[in-house]
């Protein structure tokens, strides 16, 4: 099987070699996906616990998806507008027993047989919430509405960073209400996520950010988004001090999905909405690249942290 | 949205009204996707602890996989000669800006936009230790290697039945070995499996069985895998007790994909390959069916077992 070890020796490259080395990853011979450890997993769900646990008080309703969405749902939210380029959908074969054994002689030699696959209607879910809007249709009371939620998200962009995977799983939560709700709910979680990732040990810090919209008029719209601070991130350097990686990302929507899906606030307007979500894989190999690949060596405070009962 | 129902007054639909209405799960607007709540997650949780708990000295190597698989793997297993209709395939757009206009106003309008998305490096994973024998290349000790997985797995066949889910959890098993090594994990897995359920009050039993084979050449195949009897399910009834539902399923595959992948047992031979594989959110619902949708309500034993620390 073709190895996609990044080349060259960069700091990614040293870092792919780290994790693999260390048998924390495994390379599944695609770029940007990759098969976890048991160590690696243990972290991934310790550090998910510290975020339940920092939100354990707000009341939060827990939903899971799966990696689907209905393409009803991509297409209603347009996100082939904003990121043709990311979106990653499914296909399916739904023809008869010969073509069955065209299909299958094709891609046994090594040929395409993309021509017997037509378009189904699920893609891929780009966003943990992306499935949780359509749900919320009609009133919300005057308190508003909080979800927590858990699943995988892909974006198609193949790559050789270890800290950019194209299936990845995001731990989210979205607040539904008024603009002042919902803004109020963004600010506070963006310190406490802060503090989070802070008492881990890690190097993190705030910044305005924008998403990766595609093409030329897609710089116009990062660059309104700026402005219009809608978007924020917490970064932490772990292959690069210039180009440090988003762990956790901060969005207000604005009306936008309470519009689309008829969510009403109690007099009758259309609701906010806001999500922030944590990259998961993202932050334990922050944890790794900074404590070390072994955690029964990581500094005593971060481990009580994360392995509470030890 | 458009709702996804079973149609008809059937006990599939029955079901799913009820898991509905009880608000453990959550219609996402296409046939075999749902979201979860919180009560389901942690009944599926709980028991792939139980799970975890009656395998905890066998020493398996734990692995995650993401719900992607390199569509190598695919062609290689040959999974197109004998599951074409269930195989989900990832496609992509990797046009220009004029083109992603095209998609997106296509896309808004309701059209197809089949023709902008072409066929990508990765498919959707069928099984969770397909990602998992592409790493194994290679010599391995003469006590075998043992692997605990878990992911998302995907079947391509849309169904009103809440038993029959498109995306779905499995926790898996892999045995590689001698032929003698596997058979015997396999016979041992199938008592301890039995036990785990029965144990939890489910009406379980053991049954040979076959793969979902497409076509009339398929007919053949399943009636081989039968006649060796290289599958058996443990089955409970759901929504038919003449149709019960498959919620573990225990596979030989002799050397196929020791052969695939030059997996060599100690004497140089092609490794024997045995996996389990238990459904995750099909056990959930038959604890659901069984004991009732408000798990406060079950038998203090069931929930003895499953909440040990109540």
């Amino acid at each position: 099987m073709a190895q996609c070890a990044p080349s060259g020796d960069s700091p990614a490259q040293r870092l792919h070699d780290e994790l693999v080395r260390h048998g924390l990853l495994f390379s599944l011979g695609v770029k940007g996906a990759f098969g976890y450890s048991g160590t690696f997993e243990q972290i991934l769900e310790l550090f998910d616990r510290r975020i339940s646990a920092s939100a354990r008080h707000d009341g939060a309703e827990t939903r899971a998806f799966p990696p689907i969405v209905s393409r009803h749902v991509i297409e209603r939210h347009g996100y082939l507008d904003s990121f043709p380029h990311l979106c990653g959908s499914v296909f399916s074969f739904s023809g008869n027993e010969s073509q069955s054994r065209d299909m299958a002689r094709r891609a046994a030699a090594g040929e395409s047989w993309s021509e017997f696959q037509a378009m189904t209607d699920v893609a891929l879910t780009p966003a943990i919430c992306y499935p949780l809007y359509p749900t919320l249709s009609g009133p919300i009371p005057a308190a508003g509405r909080l979800f927590s939620l858990l699943g995988w998200a892909y974006r198609h962009e193949p790559s050789d960073e270890p800290t950019r995977m194209r299936s990845f799983r995001m731990r989210e939560f979205v607040q539904v209400g008024t603009s002042e709700q919902v803004s109020a709910w963004r600010d506070m979680w963006l310190r406490r996520s802060l503090k989070l990732l802070t008492d881990l040990g890690l190097d993190a810090r705030t910044d305005i950010a924008s998403d990766p919209f595609f093409g030329r008029s897609g710089r116009l719209l990062a660059a309104n988004q700026k402005e219009q601070r809608l978007k924020y991130e917490i970064l932490i350097p772990i292959t690069s001090a210039n180009m440090p990686t988003a762990v956790c990302s901060f969005n207000l929507h604005r009306d936008y999905f309470g519009s689309k899906w008829q969510i009403r606030t109690e007099n009758g307007e259309p609701a906010h909405t806001a999500c922030l979500g944590f990259g998961l894989e993202r932050v334990v190999i922050a944890l790794l690249h900074t404590h070390g690949f072994d955690p029964g060596t990581w500094p005593a405070p971060v481990r009580a942290l994360l392995w509470p009962a030890d």
